[in-house]
């Protein structure tokens, strides 16, 4: 079955099989090349059309994540979504949906979520993630962890063989403490697989930058492949001073991905 | 090989076996019964038998540790011990050993660590411990996973068949962020072995307790054996909010119990 931007526009229904694009591309429809950040407007909105009345949501952060965020307080201003509840990811994300006017609650309030959307930085052909390039990796996995169905929206760029193959971070969040003796033996951990960790810095002034959680960031950097997912996460998780990490194994139910031949969804049932 | 108060009033050497103590019994010796605290200061000053000029230290935290901490201060002082540098595994320590003008430093400028002493809360058959209840679990297993050699000094109290024997708590540091949500998911992982999952509060004001590394604990309660303990330990590792627990598990070389009856040694390697 096809699915191009025609059919997004005008679809009401959201779509549950794993779909391949087919011509005629966005280019030719909208006229102009679609830019990254159309794109990644076009999966989010996408997205949203999972959204029902009565909902409890999970809400990413980032740049992906805010326009589901933006278009969800759209839906709700025009009365064509009622009685969402909002669960956010992140501070950032908390004050984009107060400003929206979104009902917000908390997990422990409602510890079981109907859907999060949320962006990712990396999506491998199993549907594993890495996300966290934003710093809220730890929030984002507390909610949607806790969610029935996880939808995930990203442009084409994110897709990857294996998690770090995009050579850039797998965020590792540490304790403060000693942060420098945590950094190392991650490096260590995965030296192997070529891995570089570097504490993450503010670039305006080179301090450390501090997580929702007041929490360090290690990035860690990989030439190589690092195998077996479970035993990696099991293994950084086993490190004292290490909270949590960014790889998100087994979580996200679909994927859809934006890029310039239209839309794609992944089920990771129909896998 | 015998050994009770006499000898350890008299030797100067460390004892590398597993010992089992004899009469007289420390009543007869002192004339008085000894106290928890007593036995506490010997379990502690036995252990600094194994301390040896040039070390670095890893300095535990707790009613029994700062013994320990006492008496390295004082054979400094005495010129018995030189060239000693602390590393300690909280803020209490950290001022308890600048008092007592121990040279410090930290894991970042010493990784390795060549002994640590410390008590614990509960030890296994195997030595395996839980820690915590003084609240310093995370430094003290970021330490105490560093050291070539992890003395631990327990009154006979401590001694338990399985971990959680005790009935009391077996600590588990969580980030702030949706603590319930993570306080109920930990209760319902050990439902079996009957878990009761409490938020450590301050007594005299009901606010949670704050670790040093701004997280708060759970104490879980166990009415049961939890089995598998390094299962145990991933599944709680894994749960998103987590930060870390208190048992310790395979850490432990040596274990000194000071009783009524005298000093034992244990030593893992000869389980």
């Amino acid at each position: 079955m096809a699915l191009a931007y025609s059919h997004y526009m005008t679809s009401d229904k959201p779509i549950d099989a794993l779909m391949v694009v087919s011509p005629p591309s966005p280019s030719s429809i909208l006229g102009v090349i679609p830019t990254q950040d159309d794109l990644k407007k076009i999966a989010a909105h996408k997205a949203v059309e999972f959204v029902k009345s009565g909902m409890v949501l999970g809400l990413g952060t980032g740049s992906t994540a805010k326009h589901a965020v933006n278009r969800i307080g759209e839906l709700l201003r025009q009365g064509k979504l009622q009685d969402i509840i909002g669960i956010p990811t992140s501070k950032v994300t908390h004050e984009q949906a107060l400003s929206l006017g979104i009902p917000l609650s908390d997990l422990d309030s409602h510890p079981t979520i109907d859907l999060a959307i949320d962006g990712a930085d990396e999506v491998d052909p199993h549907l594993n993630l890495v996300k966290g390039r934003g710093g809220s990796l730890l929030r984002e996995k507390m909610v949607e962890g806790a969610c029935k169905k996880f939808i995930v929206i990203v442009d084409e760029s994110k897709l990857v063989k294996h998690l770090g193959g995009s050579e850039l971070a797998l965020p590792v969040e540490i304790v403060p403490f000693a942060w420098k003796f945590t950094a190392d033996r991650l490096q260590e951990m995965f030296k192997e697989a070529g891995c570089i960790a570097k504490l993450r810095r503010f670039s305006e002034n080179g301090e450390p930058f501090v997580t929702d959680n007041n929490n360090f960031i290690v990035d860690l950097y990989l030439k190589e492949d690092i195998g077996d997912l479970k035993a990696a996460s099991d293994a950084i998780l086993r490190l004292a001073g290490v909270v949590e990490h960014g790889m998100f194994i087994d979580m996200a139910t679909t994927v859809i991905i934006a890029g310039e031949r239209g839309i794609t969804l992944k089920n990771k049932s129909e896998l």
